[in-house]
């Protein structure tokens, strides 16, 4: 069978079953793992807290185009993703290393400019910037890994199998933002200068929420992810790990409002397919939701509620109650 | 200026220079750190001990050409290279990310048969794999992070910039034996098949000295490296940290007996500048240098001597003591 006929979930799933089944349990490293393959970041119990590694690769032609990318915004958004993914975890980012892969005939102003990109993000977040490699490749790539640890000494974090029935399921920010910067970018769409640059800078310099994950754990949060596959395919992935089934209001999905005033019809679409904001998308009761809201200067839109019914199963219905098809279930990398 | 004009470790002192001059070193997390840029692996006080971290990437056409390297053997190969720098730095390995991109025709078989590779290699030294993420992409790449620890309490791990003169330069094993192995498959050289089957090896499935490094801090050793880029050309990068100059004897230099046999008079050039062999190449006093061949099980062989002249300058001499040119000085990524 061909990796694109399994699609990328399904790729995951069946390495993680393969690894699980592989691994030595008895390895002194694998005894202080808390979190493996399927979450966010892994996590494991260092002698006084919880630490936290998470990796992601951006690559050219897949995750970016040069042709629209420049290269100070490309670094800011390889290092943004894993910061995020450390922010779904409710964790503290604090170190970085970096792969990266360029064709020899690129100019080192280029590859400085990227590098400036990462240092102002990390500057930002306390994030040390402290190896990597460099190599030649026909393609441009940048793997990112980040390690972290959980913020207190109660070693708490934030996990995509905590979300139970009855929950309300909650969203940073506005969406859809970084799909229509993409297609802004990609089709050179003329919208009104101030829209253009707010979408065009949410696909290219997405802001990680870290102190927001950081307050959500402190809040009471147990579940959490990372928008980066799209609002449903993500609330799919709390789901299936928390055995869960969901219902989705399509009306109180947070559009950006340039999304909704640029690409009218498509707003949800976007704002539930598009991916790539890095907002976060948590569950928790309507007390600590309150608590959130009155904490976090971004906004907070609750969205939905966890479900007791078919673990995975999502509804999503219009303000009658009727069900609304989605535009699509996130992007698949495989599949695309 | 094109990245091809300065090289691939013109680059990475670029980068380095310009990372260390941006980055916030008031940072808490920059505070604990012990070893940036520019080592085997990065270095940082964690609360009870030093945390290790290094990361590498297998580029197809770059590093591996999939018509010569089997999937389980370039699966091995992508761990074995991280393996070896926690090696190069007396460390234990614990944990592995790994972030791979393949086209989506590739057979899911062949991506289970890399992480099998992964997955053996890792089991026999108690490393977990954790996490990591996967993408389609052009082209299969691979880049693994590896984190772990200093041994011992006493946090000591080996360093580029630790050498002094007057100590020798002693490496493990013998050398040359991967460069051969590539030569052997990308040519389809036809020799016996026991030297054929060994080389090969060699080069596909390189054998971390995992617990010869962590030997070599015990017993006194302070200063080493990996063999990844040639003998030559890791001795330079251990010279040019340390502020020495090196001598090496040219008679001394222990090519692998398959490659004496087979590459007659290039196994000086294969076993100095082929490259990717994984042994060690460190340096100590006579007096411990005794110890770690009265202890290790694989050959040591005392190829030359650090001087206290021009930092960076080595020489290679034959038995005479007149000056030897070698092969090449390694390969560097952009100039290849």
């Amino acid at each position: 069978m061909k990796v694109s006929a399994l699609g990328e979930f399904g790729l995951i799933d069946l390495l993680a079953e393969m690894i699980s089944g592989s691994q030595d349990k008895s390895a002194a490293s694998y005894r202080k793992l808390v979190i493996g393959i399927g979450d966010d970041a892994a996590a494991w119990k260092g002698d006084t807290g919880t630490q936290l590694v998470t990796t992601d690769s951006l690559f050219q032609g897949v995750h970016f185009r040069l042709e629209t990318t420049p290269w100070y915004e490309l670094g800011w958004k390889s290092l943004a993703v894993n910061l995020s993914d450390i922010a779904a975890m409710g964790g503290v980012p604090e170190y970085a290393v970096v792969s990266l892969a360029v064709p020899p005939e690129t100019e080192v102003d280029d590859v400085k400019a990227l590098y400036q990109g990462m240092l102002d993000l990390a500057q930002r977040f306390g994030v040390a910037l402290i190896g990597g490699d460099t190599c030649r490749a026909p393609l441009v790539s940048i793997t990112v890994t980040v390690l972290g640890g959980a913020k207190d000494k109660d070693e708490k974090v934030l996990t995509r199998s905590a979300a139970r029935p009855g929950e309300k399921i909650a969203v940073t920010g506005a969406l859809g933002g970084a799909a229509a910067g993409m297609e802004i970018l990609d089709k050179k769409l003329e919208i009104d200068a101030g829209s253009s640059s707010q979408l065009r800078k949410a696909f290219l310099q997405p802001e990680p929420r870290v102190a927001e994950g950081q307050k959500l754990v402190e809040l009471g949060v147990k579940a959490a992810i990372d928008i980066s596959d799209g609002l449903m395919s993500d609330l799919k992935h709390i789901c299936d790990s928390s055995r869960v089934g969901a219902r989705v209001e399509a009306d109180r999905i947070p559009a950006a409002s340039a999304v909704r005033a640029h690409f009218a019809e498509r707003a949800l679409e976007l704002a539930t397919a598009g991916g790539e904001d890095y907002e976060l998308l948590f569950t928790a009761s309507d007390e600590v939701i309150d608590k959130v809201k009155a904490e976090l200067s971004c906004q907070v839109m609750v969205v939905g509620e966890i479900l007791a019914g078919e673990p995975g199963s999502i509804v999503m219905v219009d303000a009658r109650g009727e069900p609304v098809r989605p535009g699509k279930g996130g992007w698949e990398h495989f599949n695309a």
